[in-house]
């Protein structure tokens, strides 16, 4: 009996391939109550802003904690690089396309100082935010304890793929069992992730959170420069599963955040129904009046020295933090309002919690949105 | 042993997925009749237009009679807000396009009157119409007696999703048997469902037609904003299974009727294949002479106030309402001469009734249409 | 226990989804022998031309002779229609394209003349061709006898859909085993289908040869009007499957001819490699400086009075007979030296005849398609 | 019992269609090892440059040795037919492009000098490359002896396909298992192939490596023409399992590279990852300033007299060789540091070694590719 067997690929689905199908209950939106708990505190809407530097800066933070959500702060970024932030966006945005990429590299070459780490976190809460913050794996040693000390409520560790077993050339690597002890009782959110076995590892150490999803999002090439990369719908279902699994086994419970790709109303409530607890956004949020990002977003890769993975995209700021979450609109593509369409989404299948819209059916349907996406590009041909 | 799995998706397909295949008998076109029964009337043809205003005004009801078919007129639109509508479809059709939802959104804040509920009812029947009137659940109470007062023959309980159960704050909700009873013998039609337990629960209600689809219209973005939507063929085989299911145990037989996205005679061929007794057709009928819309047709649930889910759409008035249904036609689009269509289709596959129909053979074969999309994308382009 | 079941569909594939995959034995082109043999007739290459008015006129059915194939002329268009053809090709091809089904619905109303049937067949034996004829199933009672009378080697009956039942309120409608015993030995062709089943009942009427493929061509439309259709590969899988068993069972061997769709050398390939023993060119042919169309093409059902389902299309006049089916050629994309590409294709795989060819493999492969089409259009965009 | 069945097709898959999943381990990028053996020499990058004219030329194949990798010069081309090559070069790139393709059969059809192949081979040598050459198997017994004389490394027996197998007219055809004799030492690469037992048949003659891949190349046109043609990660999976069976069988082990269609550092990723060993690349070498083909390339088939199947592509010469293969670059979508991105990728996998990343997990996952050609589309579009 031989065990050599030909490699096997299955399916993945991404947000534009499936839809939600209302079942046999419905209910009204204002039954609905979208909440979303992370360690001891309780947020009203199951919305995290991207730890990139176009989105969250310390009066970003504090705006979304007064919006209901949770905003994360990049220690890596601009914020903790420059004392004065206002030129360093300045120069990003006046950057001619063809150079941005270079610009942003260049700019991102300046080293991080841990007095500007506490201070921003001290600018948050001073402001009346709630202080998330992220870090990479290589600098989360020495970044997590400042952090803890300025303020910090949550402490993330972040980076394209973060697993709990990193095989190194330095004598010892981040553990994160002893990182969860070192800044207790702070949270510690780590990702991205996206199988459920590396999920399941994670759990193990003891961490609060998995943030999900590699190489989906608006300003990240993951997929095109690495091949890596993996549709959200899927990923949500497979660490979902992971935490369902972990949960029964253990009785701890341990929320999934799917970060990255969500653009609209309808990415959002497919991202909760697949079974994710909250979503972390970032293009929507960069394109906010209050973001800082001045209407362009880049992404964490975006500054990589000799392997850039990701470019600088417009996006304009055409609306308020509120109208994104609350609106009211006009707007019918799904952009504004996503709470809102939110709790309209859980209304119609019956589901009055996060954990009640997990059970809904979902089904793959990618023809829908092929005819939508090819009749968006003849919409914008000329003529 | 564990309770827990990872979520699963089936596939679901729409028009542009499916084709039906010829078999091994054929017919003659004028052997088949594609008659549609709803309660104690016989329709000569399957076809009902939507309870849109763009689409029915009494006029319209009157002609669509003459036709053959069905119109339903919408309770809670123009005509039933205003005395006078000729000015506020002026306003609509003049609109424009950025402003067009937001103009409607005002259009639909004045309140609901309950003498034009009956007048307009009249008006139907005067002209020699059969009255077919809709309302949303929330109305329904309201509205149905006052329809059923005034001499409707129909009534049709209609929102993006309706359903047996509905968890509300208020005391009682609308009670769809109690309707039944309310009403008789006027038929009650419901909708929109997709699934097969939902109908099944609908029809255990008493109510006599189910309306299926969610999403799939030429003025719907449900998909995009609350990610909810399901493929028309795919929503009635699952219906049309419950209501086989119904039929076998109770020997009581409640159409099926397939609502959305249907523009072509291939579509209205597919879904009466698929399973639906009848099509309910919203764009096409706004896009002929007798329409009130002016060339413009919207979605019900375009004038939403916070999350309007549906655009203002122009399709012109390029035609008549009997060539749209009876030809003869020079188009070879599958535009006009829809019941002509229907026969030949049905005639192919050897079927004399939409009974014998329903046994066609139907397969999935999308690529012929994904070469369409981008042969018609290439002949839009300029130069 | 129910014998209710939700319908159920399988998937089918066209050429744009499948590719021919070369095994573990090649061989030389020259080894090649791609004949195809029907009734006593042996031909050099398994290749028909449409019975269609832009395609075949007499010189063209003689001009296709000597190169090898066999064209079937359409007993029920403009040749048995009007003396002069020459002005009716000028008039079609002159016509707006606005007004060009009219204008072709306008040409056929005209009668079909008895004496011009037999005097296309002499004309096509006069000039050495092969006279094989075309009829639809109601007129071939009239039709057959005087075709077989001038001289005529094969008989086709075809219309979009011809079954060996079917079902009219005439008397009696056309029996195939009666029409195969009163025209013996002229051959019979019988199409078009696409079901395992119906091939079958088709071959049990005696017939000789079965047309496979219902609305697949650049001429027809059937799809969208009638949402009738089965792509090419998988009718020519089902119906090569029924011949098989059929050939098993009795002994004889009714060769499965696959009509429609086929633009290049690759669609060839792939029919005659999914199971066919010849295709049915139409476009291609029309485009060469032999056809009578002028640079046109339209479809047998574009004339149709009340529900036209085809176009008529420009095809231009760019190529020789010779250079289509033997080159050489310059060209990359296919569609020259079709005889040579076929032969190539053949010997990549291993095969010398048409049943070995049968056997080699064929996946399913639709990518590199959808990214050609997505670059040919992106090609053709202007700047 | 009946042998008879219907023809059954499975599906493949290509670089679009899939992506590399990261899992529960994690490493180092300077960790990473992407060492590729053949026969005695080890490579320090696993990249092959294939035998086309635009791509190598001595002094290419000397760049390419020193850069890590392996350049194959093609015996047959414009170096082995012509003395001064520079005149030819320029004569195809100053083509039109409409009579390119029979500027290129022009230059083709002067003979092959034996002198001359011994001279190229001297040529690489001279300038410090490891010289690897290629003929069709027309050609072999003819130029392998002439090549090992002369001082080759490697020799590659390469046609669109290639097997172990081919019957002919001529009394003796090529037997690969006597070219290995007559040549040993020099390693014997043979291809192209892409199926599981046609690799293992190929296996069985004593070959060293094989080439995996018909039709996906950029220059390629086969699937058009002929039909032919297999996504290359399900070529590449196939293949790769008949390495495996063989090697687990015999011990021995016959490396796999993947060749065709390979533009990004995901596509190499995905190749490596599916099993390949190495890869050969055509296009992104020809568009480097050390290729000799002018920013202009073309395919080994694009010649044929009688049935060409490719096309000259315009790929400029934006980069070094150094720059494609290690960057550094502000490039994002792939195209340049083709080393590192292959490095991070198989770090992010936990893989040190390619026969590591062979056990990483892949899925199918085409909708996001979908989106970003249809995204890439519309970005083309003017306006």
């Amino acid at each position: 009996m031989t065990a050599v067997e030909r490699k096997s690929l299955e399916r993945a689905w991404g947000f534009d391939d499936v839809a939600i199908v209302p079942g046999a209950v419905t209910t009204n939106p204002d039954l609905v109550e979208p909440t979303f708990k992370l360690g001891d505190h309780s947020f009203r809407v199951p919305i995290l802003a991207s730890a990139m530097d176009a989105v969250v800066d310390p009066s970003f933070a504090a705006a979304l904690t007064k919006a209901g959500g949770l905003a994360v702060l990049n220690l890596e970024g601009v914020q903790t690089r420059y004392e004065d932030t206002e030129g360093i966006y300045e120069e990003i945005a006046a950057a001619n396309l063809d150079h941005s990429t270079e610009i942003i590299q260049h700019v991102y070459s300046q080293p991080i100082r841990d007095d500007l780490v506490g201070r921003r976190i001290e600018e948050i809460i001073e402001l009346g935010g709630v202080a998330a913050v992220s870090a990479t794996p290589q600098n989360t040693k020495r970044l997590a304890p400042v952090a803890k000390e300025a303020g910090a409520s949550f402490f993330a560790v972040q980076s394209t793929v973060t697993t709990a077993r990193h095989v190194s050339r330095s004598l010892r690597g981040l553990r994160l069992d002893e990182l969860v002890e070192q800044i207790d009782p702070v949270p510690v959110l780590v990702g991205n992730t996206v199988d459920t076995g590396a999920a399941l590892e994670l759990m193990e150490t003891g961490i609060h959170a998995i943030l999900v999803g590699v190489g989906p999002g608006a300003a990240c090439t993951s997929r095109e420069v690495l091949g890596i990369g993996i549709p959200q719908v899927s990923a949500t279902l497979d660490t979902a599963y992971a935490r369902d699994l972990y949960h029964e086994r253990t009785g701890r419970y341990v929320p999934i955040i799917t970060d990255g790709g969500i653009r609209t109303g309808g990415d959002l409530s497919k991202s909760i129904c697949a079974g994710a607890d909250a979503v972390m956004i970032g293009s929507p949020f960069a394109a906010t009046k209050e973001a800082p990002g001045r209407g362009y977003h880049w992404g964490m890769a975006t500054p990589h020295a000799e392997l850039p993975r990701g470019v600088r995209v417009h996006v304009g700021q055409p609306r308020t933090l509120d109208t994104l979450l609350y609106g009211p609109t006009s707007r019918t593509d799904g952009t504004e309002n996503l709470v809102g369409a939110l709790r309209t989404s859980m209304a119609t299948c019956g589901a009055q919690s996060i954990a009640e819209f997990h059970a809904a059916r979902m089904v793959i349907a990618p023809s829908i949105k092929t005819e939508g996406k090819i009749y968006q590009l003849a919409q914008q041909m000329p003529g």
